[in-house]
């Protein structure tokens, strides 16, 4: 059943991982007027496959520690997951850079509640919540300061499609 | 904490319910060849709301139940919840029918699983997750029809949107 579990917790971070894959940066990202301290888009996926293994496993453990707040911590485990799931296509595939800063400050106030959960339930999952704290801040800041410089001007095609 | 588990499970269904209202159906749907038991739009909605609160209500029964399997029951639920939200994007944001098939393959087998877990921690839990199981495999008939009368033809916006 651990391995099950364990599973589970890395399927859901694959669901979340596949808006990467399949709305990722293209033509109109790399257009938008970013500032200095914008990551090269290489390091996207890998800061978010190291982050995603890291939370699956502090999940895993944290569904093993029989704490007192284990069901509290999965529970904000799962809002975070779906936020994060929600976020990519909202930035990405819609190109609301508003819309994309409001699910991320969702997401980085459920990231930090988890990561409290987290730490009472089991210390190391609590650490492995962490970076992924720090790189949604980072995100969000980030998310930010683009949104700041181009406004909410999606391209073309999101456009229409928003609009068909 | 009883508060909290239910309004992190009630946000993360709505983080997935707010996919339907940001990738709703449009011209490229309504255009597409269906078959004749394709249910009207206005009823989605309507299904997910009920659904939506079922399958919260449903987790934080069983996030209550201090049941053996409570661990496994919240992580296939996280993974099921992860997936509902992908599926939005996929199928309409990005207009790929067979992609849109695969995420509801996955999120039919996830709730399947977590229908199971629930049903042998608390028995309304999983009485509360039959009706999702039955949507979603009544989803995945329909996005399986549409996809075999369609094949992959997304609109020029969306094809505009993923080259870029």
């Amino acid at each position: 059943m651990s391995l099950l579990i364990f599973i589970a917790f890395l399927g859901a971070c694959m669901a979340a991982a596949a808006t990467g894959a399949m709305f990722g940066p293209g033509r109109w990202y790399d257009e938008l007027d970013k500032p200095s301290w914008t990551p090269p888009n290489w390091l996207f996926p890998v800061a978010w496959t190291v982050l995603y293994l890291a939370i699956a496993v502090a999940a895993w453990r944290v569904a093993m520690s029989g704490s007192e707040v284990l069901a509290l911590g999965l529970a904000l485990w799962a809002l975070q997951i779906a936020l994060n799931t929600l976020w990519t296509p909202v930035f990405f595939g819609l190109q609301q850079l508003f819309g994309g800063l409001v699910v991320l400050g969702a997401l980085w106030l459920s990231v930090l509640l988890t990561t409290a959960a987290f730490l009472a339930a089991d210390w190391l999952a609590g650490l492995l919540f962490i970076p992924y704290l720090a790189w949604v801040s980072f995100a969000g800041a980030l998310n930010y300061d683009i949104w700041r410089r181009n406004g909410d001007a999606p391209s073309a095609g999101a456009t229409e499609q928003r609009g068909a």
